[in-house]
């Protein structure tokens, strides 16, 4: 797998959607598809997908199109789902327990090996047999374990104490639920997920409609 | 406030985070900002935001800046948030469980007003004071209530279903949790968010420094 330094984060953003697409032509049963056909599946111009690929140094064929197991699989590595990762949930409420079972239930390769809370009632119970700790135990767990990717369900008060704490113990990305940009240091991946954001993006375009 | 007909969704994409920056700095009791503080703390450049407002009439003053509470409402009006949202919520797992309550915490303006389920045990159970139904009863009610919103929080195989029964009864936008594309007819309004995807993007950067 041929990897250009500096691929645009667009390109990155498409990955996973044609992961998805190839895994379920994989379960279906599909062999190859020819670059017109996933185009059209996709959605996007055979042209922006060859592109794309050539990121990577390139995967179909001139007549022949795209083998779909192969090419499953290179999109799987080049999204670094061939690794293993150790996850730590901070936050126990209602979308930290959504996050951990969508985990638990969908994700292989992803662990959540740790939960913190503050909230001294939780502290104890477990979820998905995986016990909750105090918050002050996060840092010494983080760096001990090795925690690849802290994951932030709490408050957005507290996202920025917790996202340096995580830091601090070395991990290398923060997944971040909190309304919050955080600051994190460069050698640190941060990927948002703001609902409220997606929420208004969406009301903007209903209210258009009322 | 002025609107030009077509703007660029990225556009739309930057308003919300406008929005949560200007409400912090409305409750920390900031009367108005310079442009290039703004920018600072906004991580944009002046002109680009400058751009951005201009789409809508732009609401700044040369040598004065912007004033907080004004812009902060033009945005919320931009984005729809004052109007109402009536909601309907399909899937009552751990995830639409977690958006429930999401809702319920932190939202104005948008109510979930019936939750829906195929799993009978849980229908007639109450999340929030509101009554979960059986997904029978989905079409007529969203048709009935004139509900706004339609939020997907059900398996990926499910999804498309949902969609097409929601769009029937008069939807008018749809907020998809669901690890789907969905189709959807021009009228309606559709918001994604795929975490798997979004984990994905992560695991890209992660596994470059692992």
């Amino acid at each position: 797998m041929k990897e250009q330094t500096r691929i645009s984060q667009a390109v990155i953003r498409r990955m996973p959607r044609y992961g998805r697409y190839l895994k379920d032509l994989q379960k279906k049963g599909v062999g190859k598809i020819s670059s017109n056909q996933f185009s059209k599946l996709i959605g996007q111009t055979a042209s922006q997908i060859r592109q794309d690929f050539n990121h990577f140094g390139g995967f179909g064929q001139q007549g022949y199109g795209y083998n779909v197991g192969e090419l499953h699989q290179e999109v799987s590595m080049i999204l670094g789902l061939d690794k293993k990762y150790k996850m730590v949930v901070v936050g126990a409420g209602n979308l930290g327990h959504a996050i951990i079972n969508f985990t638990y239930y969908n994700q292989t390769g992803f662990t959540v090996d740790g939960i913190f809370e503050t909230n001294q009632k939780l502290v104890g119970t477990k979820i998905n047999n995986v016990e909750i700790l105090d918050y002050v135990e996060l840092e010494k767990y983080v760096s001990d374990n090795k925690i690849d990717i802290g994951i932030i369900c709490t408050s957005k008060e507290s996202a920025q104490d917790v996202a340096d704490k995580l830091i601090n113990a070395g991990i290398k990305g923060i997944w971040n639920f909190a309304p919050v940009d955080l600051v994190v240091s460069e050698n640190v991946a941060l990927e948002n997920v703001h609902l409220s954001d997606s929420l208004y993006f969406l009301s903007y375009h209903v209210s258009k409609r009322k």
